[in-house]
């Protein structure tokens, strides 16, 4: 059972938190917890790091913001202890957590079960705090992407565990962002994949790097909300699942910026030396897409990338003006990625046909087109995002 | 080196601290440095372990107060590195500072020098959380009393180290509260006994265990303001010291109650049988006087303890009164305790007289005497207590 920073965002939170705990316990499971740091307190300590330095050192980062966790643990622990169930804080370099990699984005390498199993087998309940673990040289680390739920999801694999629920502030995984299609409905089983294309496209329920991790080890994983009794969404694999609808979900992101390269040399190595440098300055690309142009040694490249990197982008891409050909350079901040993702239009045709016509219905021009096996994506003027999600979401009945 | 709370109160006051470490250490130092929480963070993670539960465990709680002086050693480490200098946190784990004892209360028994010593070797300034320690079972400790003023000490001594600054809020030890008698001045060099003495009679700027380990250790410590270039005072031993004045300072507490027995069987056994019960419920008892009574089969027994503990003290008498006999329980708790201080008094005779003469000119009651070899100290009613600081400063001159 995992809880993320708003389930544990004060007492009162984590007094309920263990009651949740102790029901499951009455129900003669065994429980590993994980927990985040409580809301606001990572942020504060963040902030504190920026007061004193703009070159804060990584490893005292890490030592520095993975305290927040550690506190959690320790009331968390003790509000257990409070209902009569034995439990205790287990600190990532107690059990330990070993981590390898750099500071501030360190990967799970190992979790040593057995004093984790030893504990539960006593009837304690542990209380782990998430995000953190211990380097080769006794140094606290932070695992970046994915945070306390790559730590659950890596503890339930270790632990062999039945299944992983990750508790948060949101019922599960919806068909769309409810706040702009009020019909959105909550989805009861998503495969991994599907959660994927609809994590990063931006419905941010669960960090992309634990989805995969959990998919890779096929660890189950259910999202619920610590505040109502409601099931939530069950994240598994594909085979699981029987999909009664085409698609499952409407995605959408609207904090991309556009780039087109007019007129690039058609040749070997071109592509390659546009996206190195972007790579070698941390910049993710989304979206790539090339057409062959009306002139055959000449070609467009169009692809998509956060909003705040667009800047440092325009001035990369100058500096290969030396080296790399074209005609142009056209950008534009103002555009959203619209997409439509399940696993079951692989065995429906026309369903981009279906998208596409929805979004004509309401005169919304589409200016790229992406596709994936399971996930179809267009990108559109920023101000058609709201109708275009809402029209699709009407037209694959996903309200019904 | 060493910072309390209200020295690392927040991000500005660490930078400032950074720069008293960096001239220290531009004077060719080998440093090792201490840290306590930011001022109001123990409190708060205390707050909160109180609204958690009210048996709140004790293992659990060291893991959760040690977050705070974890907290600025990192932000401290930045700030050197801000200046130039190299630094890095050394949590009580990774040195590790070894503990013994009970959770909340544990005693530092061991530290790897050795590990400090190649750090500072290598021109790295190592920041050290105080308060904490590691148990036998891997554990945080905290070290109650003395809090990270005995880290310090401790590190200090295993170090080797040439001496101990405690920078604090204060510009060093005075001859009495300034807040109560304006003509008081710093004292320059204080014997650990005089301190001893000073601290547990209200002069609070170490805590007793600090200065008792000190001594033990014959660490020399400078207690000097964070805030000021002001030389501070040095606590040495006495044969450093010389003494041209007959007493130091004058202390006082103001927290205190007095009880007495009346007519209590003067037979053996009887005083032991009374402080049992408190020292069993860990109420410290402060001054003891036992008078011959008129009948001699009879005795008064009177002492103080702190007055937050009367109460329950009141109860644990009077369970006492099927197995000892005395004739009324008396309490006070409108009692301080003045008391003057000074190595210089043994030999100096009628150091007394002139104290309880100096009480006698604003015609104020001793209801209570007790004297060591450097203290002499009188229960006066709550009400005289300025006074009675105030003509017995002026009394010893110690405002010249």
């Amino acid at each position: 059972m995992k809880f993320g920073g708003t389930s544990v965002a004060d007492t009162d939170r984590i007094l309920h938190v263990a009651n949740i705990i102790k029901k499951k316990y009455d129900e003669n499971n065994q429980i590993a917890v994980v927990v985040s740091a409580m809301a606001g307190v990572t942020n504060d300590l963040i902030q504190k790091s920026k007061k004193i330095s703009d070159e804060f050192p990584n490893d005292e980062y890490d030592a520095l913001v993975s305290s927040g966790e550690q506190v959690t643990s320790t009331l968390l622990a003790a509000a257990l202890q409070k209902l009569g169930i034995k439990s205790r804080s287990w600190l990532g370099w107690q059990i330990p957590i070993v981590t390898e990699g750099n500071y501030k984005n360190s990967r799970i390498i190992s979790v040593n079960s057995k004093i984790l199993n030893e504990s539960m087998s006593q009837g304690v309940v542990p209380i782990i705090p998430g995000f953190q673990g211990l380097s080769k040289d006794n140094r606290i680390t932070t695992i970046g992407r994915g945070g306390s739920d790559a730590s659950a999801v890596a503890i339930a694999k270790c632990l062999d565990a039945d299944f992983c629920e990750i508790y948060t502030d949101v019922e599960g995984v919806y068909t769309t962002n409810p706040a702009i299609e009020p019909k959105a409905k909550k989805i009861e089983k998503i495969s991994y994949e599907e959660m994927l294309e609809m994590a990063t496209l931006g419905a941010k329920v669960m960090q992309s790097s634990s989805v995969q991790k959990a998919m890779i080890n096929d660890v189950d994983i259910y999202v619920k909300s610590t505040f109502s009794n409601n099931s939530g969404t069950q994240i598994t694999s594909e085979d699981k699942i029987s999909y009664d609808k085409v698609i499952t979900g409407v995605a959408y992101s609207s904090d991309d910026a556009k780039i087109t390269l007019q007129g690039v040399k058609d040749k070997p190595g071109v592509a390659s030396a546009i996206f190195k440098p972007l790579y070698e300055n941390n910049i993710v690309v989304d979206m790539i897409v090339q057409n062959i142009s009306s002139d055959n040694s000449k070609t467009d490249i169009t692809f998509t990338i956060k909003r705040d990197d667009l800047s440092k982008t325009k001035k990369l891409i100058e500096q290969l003006k030396q080296n790399l050909d074209y005609d142009k350079f056209i950008s534009d901040d103002k555009v959203s990625k619209v997409s439509i993702v399940g696993a079951g239009m692989i065995t429906h045709p026309g369903v981009a046909y279906k998208m596409f016509n929805a979004l004509a219905s309401k005169k919304i021009n589409i200016q790229v087109i992406s596709t994936s096996e399971i996930k179809i994506s267009v990108l559109v003027d920023e101000q058609n995002t709201k109708e275009a999600v809402q029209v699709i979401h009407q037209m694959f009945e996903l309200d019904k």
